[in-house]
């Protein structure tokens, strides 16, 4: 049974925030599945798809990976002003190398917490933060190394598996893929899942003060991922639009979210997201510090960005993009380019360096900031500040320049047990993608890529979405281990959530269709299921086994409204009479009957006769069964 | 000034043709310009997109490839009842190689022609066909071979540069592309579109019946193109839908429109849509043949489908989907297929093949076909009625033992100097796309490929014009010379108005993006003007110059709907007070006014002092000029 939150408060600014009803209905002909692992607290999520027969064959229902959480839990109690179940709390808590503090540490979170005027503005929930205990490192990177398999690294390995065991089958019909040397072994076990991370290879988003998310992996030997940004502005957008934001973003197939909100309550508005996402959250901190000074990029300083890490890390963000790698001398590197710097972290930090004339504080403090992040468990995304804004800036010296340093970055923040990833463009033409992962590749020393698309043209804003799954996809056959989605409005204004919705889908297709291209072990078993029950023409399948099964049975309806043409043998483009999947079936049947089996030659002997039984069989196209 | 055309005749079903109000609307910031030729009759006609100036730069207009005909010309007469002004009637009289018939040579255009209960939808012009006169070739290929120039190859050079001369400093700033062996000289010359015709490895699609097109090139070392899809089923449209999805579909940049019209009328659906179509018109007879013997594939008969052929080709149909490649050995080799045959045109021919158990009437007729097409210079388009329709079935042997096929056709075809392209998948996997390629290339000695997609993953109905975007995009760029779009509907019912203009968005993508990476010159300018005009916030400009100005508008209103924001120097992402491209301007003017050019070296020397003046003179991110 669901709860949906209390009233909001008449003093709150704006909506308050709740539940999308959008966001709790159930997905058709699905229904969610836990999968136990070796421990009653191990319960990993699966959204199984249901299937039709055909005719006598039963059609096994299919696994899906499931980013939605409880919100599509019919027994779950979703009650948004106090946040989702904290699943990983006892899992913390066991490792005994964290403490709860009795008051955030840093200055800016003591103050919200104390400002009486915020108060209309806070979830029902207060937990107070945790950190490592002193001299404890709480990374899973770091126990990983130890040697240790984490509940979270097996969570995940039964989850990247999707309950493939069940359809050996089906795995075997599957094209080979084409990795570029990625490793995908058949089954991920825990113990895979502990030596990528402990090799750098792939990272485990999951700060210990988020402990409502569902662990989950970002690296090139396991599905790939995709990330959706939200995030109010100064100009438009509310707590509670971009609560139902996140919530609309993991219904769709969102595996991290980003809260890139520049606007007031920023702090607030985090609260409310992390409190209630059961995929990690990442952030830019820059951003919130920038806040501070009040849009004086030259007045930041180390010490109040050091403090917003530590307000935000004990809020429970799981990765923090830091632009370490904007150093001075690259910045000049900019100058003739066609759009400059366009990353907004990286422009931030390019007038700070310019303004003092000093080495980027980001990239000085680096060891400390280290220090912060393992204290709490928060991977690094090294941010591309420099990346290329237009086609014409693309793999230019500025870019690699950076991407350079981040690798550098890499290596010490894995001195200090860190997880780290790095980001990618951007914009670039097809043929200069591969050139982005090569070089990611060798300077970065394996760990995962998340880059921004790349968009593969410029000229067609209002369908960004478009141009960059293209080189989206790509890059993540080459080796991307996570794609940023990037929607309909880029370059253009504030995605709402229509354009989440687009932005996603155009993503999981750009991560799935990677998938397949690398070949990894059972990606093609979708397409396969939802193929066949195409071709069978079991149109209910068709819709729930798509990534998106309203727009699909909408799309089908405008067509053909009625109930019974979902029971049709036909489809709309070619009419009853006419239906190419029909004549197919019949080719079929009769070669099975007549023992022609799939050899040329048998077909060739003594196919008069039976070509005159066929005809006098009827040979009908359309019939009903 | 436009003419409208007269009110319908009230016995006419459904609703008259008539000219869209939307298709002949102006594009916003552009204007119809013409570049004439070498002789008076040659005009081509260009979209002009101007731009405002950049403080006291000027920012010259932009030329762009435009599509759309005389519709967009508010100078132009039309009157959808009377057709286009048939621009190439004079180049064909001229070659003298044509003589004008008294009547529809064909069995089937002589009863539309006598049948009186058709007169409500008919047109009010009746011209009456051409063809070659005895012993005579017309095809644009015969001419090439001997030498000949025609007004049509002059035009196409005109038409491919888009009058680059004009931007010589822009065209060095381009990647260089990665070509894979495509020759694309800075200049096209109709020399060398003669040379290419001549060789095979392009088409010029133009019926001598079809005098009203503005001749198009198809072959990879052009622009690449794109195919939009219309067309009337038993269940849905009408003759007025279908010419206006037309209007539509070149609009928004269709380079050719193939009717698969299969319903009532396909005869009168066609002629309306040749006589008011400026880009090449295809289609696949075999439907209709279809349609004459009542949906019975075993009743079709050579002779039927010839006097199809000669009906089609006299109204003006430019190209033919003819699947000659499905030969009678290769059907058993779908049987194992998970989706079977799902060509229509291959599923019809594979079911009369079983049914008599001889070879296609389409193979074995395949000179006299040829005999046809160069007797009004009618090109093929080489159907691959085996292709795969799923992921699964992608590259198997039925596909690639058709494709050997269409290259031994194709050889055929130019021995009658008939010009031939072949049609490709499909469903494919992003790493099964080269193989797709290089095949074609291999075993069609060079002929343009024209590919439907390809799909790279089936698990996003409702989404295909994004799935196959991306394979469209790739195989674009490895050689395809023509993209058949796919529209969101696919697999799902008839595309409308919206679906055709999507799948014809995403598909202009795809094509530019190919050209991008295949380095055709001048392929970046737009790229870069584009880019110019985001990153100095003009945004009327950025709008005008995409692919989609309205959607564009559209989306920046939504988040900024003033005026007034159109001026701004932010964007609705960041706000007034915080934004990248602002900085980096920034960063760029002081740098230029330093002297600090773009040596890393220069900045590191005497920076301090410099970093102080910059905080003096104000550095403020947000200011109008």
């Amino acid at each position: 049974m669901k709860t949906f939150p209390e009233q909001p408060s008449s003093d709150a600014p704006g909506t308050a925030p709740h539940v999308d009803p959008q966001a709790v209905a159930a997905l058709p002909g699905s229904r969610k599945v836990y999968v136990a692992g070796s421990r009653a607290d191990i319960r990993v999520p699966m959204r199984e798809i249901a299937q039709a027969r055909t005719g006598e064959e039963v059609n096994p229902p299919l696994c899906v990976y499931d980013t939605s959480g409880p919100y599509t839990d019919p027994e779950a109690r979703i009650d948004i002003r106090r946040g989702l179940p904290p699943l990983r709390a006892a899992w913390i808590a066991e490792r005994a190398d964290t403490e709860t503090l009795d008051a955030p540490s840093s200055a800016y979170g003591r103050q919200r917490a104390a400002d009486t005027h915020l108060r209309s503005l806070r979830l029902a929930l207060q937990r107070p933060p945790r950190r490592a205990r002193a001299g404890h490192n709480v990374t899973q990177m770091h126990h990983a190394r130890r040697g240790l398999v984490t509940p979270e690294m097996e969570f995940i390995a039964i989850r990247e598996n999707q309950r493939m065991e069940r359809f050996a089958e089906a795995l075997r019909r599957q094209h080979p893929g084409e990795g570029f040397g990625a490793r995908m072994p058949r089954e991920i076990t825990p113990e895979l899942v502990r030596e990528e991370v402990a090799r750098g290879r792939a990272i485990i988003p999951a700060n210990v003060n988020h402990p409502e998310s569902e662990p989950m992996i970002i690296g090139r030997n396991f599905l790939v991922k995709i990330n959706a940004n939200i995030g109010n502005s100064a100009v438009s957008s509310s707590i509670a639009e971009e609560v139902e934001k996140m919530t609309w973003a993991i219904r769709w197939g969102a595996d991290t979210v980003m809260d890139l909100s520049t606007g007031r309550h920023i702090h607030e508005t985090r609260e409310w997201i992390i409190r209630n996402s059961p995929v990690p959250i990442g952030t830019v901190p820059i951003y919130q510090a920038l806040e501070k000074v009040d849009g004086k990029a030259e007045e930041l300083t180390w010490e109040i960005f050091r403090d917003t890490l530590i307000e935000q890390a004990e809020q429970g963000v799981d990765y923090f993009t830091i632009h370490a790698g904007v150093r001075l001398p690259f910045i000049p590197l900019t100058a003739r380019r066609l759009t400059g710097i366009v990353s907004r972290g990286g422009s931030i930090m390019a007038k700070w360096c310019l303004s003092h004339h000093r080495e980027s504080f980001l990239y000085t403090h680096f060891e400390e900031i280290c220090a912060i992040m393992r204290a709490y468990d928060v991977a690094f995304s090294l941010g591309d500040g420099l990346r290329p804004g237009s086609i014409h800036d693309a793999n230019d010296e500025a870019q690699f320049a950076e991407l350079k340093t981040l690798g550098e970055l890499t290596q010490v923040a894995w001195k200090h047990d860190v997880q780290a990833m790095i980001e990618g463009p951007g914009h670039v033409p097809m043929h200069l993608i591969r050139e982005n992962m090569d070089l990611q590749l060798e300077h970065c020393h394996g760990a995962p890529f998340y880059t921004l698309g790349p968009l593969t043209t410029d000229i067609a804003p209002g369908y960004d979405h478009i141009t960059s799954a293209i080189g989206a996809a790509m890059i993540g056959w080459y080796g991307t281990a996570m794609l940023c989605y990037v929607t309909p409005k880029e370059h253009l204004g504030l995605p709402n959530k229509k354009d989440v919705k687009d932005g996603i889908i155009a993503y999981r297709i750009a991560a799935h269709a990677a998938d397949l291209a690398k070949g990894h072990p059972g990606a093609q078993l979708r397409d396969n299921v939802l193929s066949k029950a195409r071709f069978e023409f079991r149109w209910e399948d068709q819709f729930n086994l798509g990534l998106d099964p309203d727009t699909a049975r909408e799309f089908h309806d405008e067509t053909l409204p009625k109930e019974g043409h979902k029971l049709a043998h036909f489809c709309s483009m070619c009419g009853p009479h006419f239906c190419s999947m029909k004549i197919t079936q019949d080719v079929r049947d009769y070669a099975a009957a007549h023992g022609i089996g799939d050899e040329a030659t048998a077909l060739r002997s003594g196919m008069a006769e039976k070509a005159r039984e066929f005809v006098e069989s009827g040979g009908e196209i359309y019939r009903r069964e």
